[in-house]
């Protein structure tokens, strides 16, 4: 196989396995080269991601070695897909009744996912994350699109309990501002004991609900080393509960009369 | 930039962009090189695609055309995963209190969802599809690993009204064999009138669900084009009301007495 081959093949091996160590016989043996001439491919590729602004090859020696792909995109790149998104979510027509605004067709697409879930990965990269836990349901996708990237799993806490999932821990909670109670599920085989989690969601007003997520997640012994939000309301940032946690996008003012919404770039970015 | 530059680059590109159409000024400015260097490049990178098994890159010729890649997965590598599924299936630690089946550590791993995500590809390929339909919870990653290789939007079915979606069609139907009334409901702005739509689902017992999310795609006047779910109980196959689906695997006889479950390879890849 020619060393172009081989790079087409290599790349969409590492772009298809972000974060997965794989050892230097396995290329030899799937593309027929040898050791050396794989090892110029991987100079190749790993220049090539960098310059790219998406990450790099790691490589590493020894027994248990190999090389992989760890996802890290390039900043400026990022906050230009923010200000796209701060700007679509300006448009009056979003506006829903009771002063919400409508998201749902930006959190269904793909592409637009991929571009979050990458926003995320820059901005938890020096974390050791080994779980992506959302709450059902509009998180779940950004969650998914984060754990990619970050090749660990996903676990979403429900808002009932199911027949379906055996066993499970479950919490009450106050939600914000409403003073609703409010219930939270997790299986208990859905998560192991005592890991590193990141906690994410799709909206925060108050902060209720990823206050109840931490409360629920402190019955696994899981330390929370992040909390991401794809959009936070910025009219509740005196009165809210919880302190380190970054958005991408913050909503202030949403007014049907007036027809203004005012969505400026969330904490991460806007540094 | 050099050839082997150019074929990391625009390999990266083609994974991660797949089904869209890209002009051949695109590349010639964004790798500063010749048209005919980077149509050279492109039947590189199509051989190797299709040597790989991941499909292959369409080039549309005239003013509105360019150049796709087109995912379309080897149906050997996706039986071997679906049978390594199966295996795993049969584990009787997975036999939860009322002869269900714990998954969620399937369903919550991405590497896993991105081989079902192929799968349905493939057996979807054939289909114009515009848009993928799920309904909560279970059903929505599975839903989000297709649409991503057909780059069409995701539409979540939700069991209960929400006050942050806006007017909404809601119906009621009787869920298969429980006879109980459910009720689904979708957002009118989630998914415009006429389209062409496929349904996933994480698992079908008699087909309720199914049959419930088809009545209500009636008053969007879609299309169903394709059904896929990921499991199908196999003890139910003789009551069903859905007859035209796809199932990656066949689920009967989950025995919590003898510890026995059997799994089987499903409808679509079991030909």
């Amino acid at each position: 196989m020619k060393r172009s081959d081989r790079l087409v093949g290599l790349t969409n091996y590492f772009i298809n396995h972000p974060r997965k160590l794989t050892q230097l016989t396995y290329f030899t043996d799937r593309f027929q080269a040898s050791k050396s001439s794989i090892s110029e491919d991987l100079d190749i590729i790993n220049d090539m991601f960098e310059k790219e602004g998406i990450g790099s090859l790691e490589r590493l020696a020894g027994a248990a070695g190999g090389t992989q792909y760890v996802p890290k995109f390039d900043k400026e790149k990022s906050l230009s897909f923010i200000k796209k998104i701060c700007k679509e979510l300006q448009d009056p027509s979003r506006i829903l009744p009771g002063g919400y605004l409508y998201m749902s067709d930006l959190l269904g697409s793909p592409s637009i996912l991929k571009e979050i879930g990458k926003a995320f990965v820059s901005a938890f990269y020096d974390k050791k994350i080994d779980a992506v836990v959302t709450v059902e349901t509009k998180g779940i996708p950004i969650a998914y699109a984060i754990a990619e990237y970050l090749n660990v799993p996903v676990v979403i806490i429900r808002r009932n309990m199911r027949v379906t999932e055996g066993s499970s821990v479950s919490i009450n909670y106050v939600s914000g501002r409403s003073q609703r109670i409010q219930t939270m599920v997790l299986p208990k085989r859905n998560l192991q004991e005592g890991l590193n989690v990141c906690i994410i969601d799709d909206f925060m007003k108050a902060g209720g609900t990823v206050t109840g997520m931490i409360s629920l997640l402190e019955e696994f012994n899981a330390t929370v080393v992040g909390i991401g939000v794809f959009a936070e309301a910025k009219d509740e940032e005196d009165e809210r509960i919880i302190n380190e946690y970054i958005s991408l996008v913050k909503v202030a003012n949403v007014d049907a009369k007036s027809k203004r919404i005012d969505v400026s770039i969330g904490s991460f970015y806007n540094k």
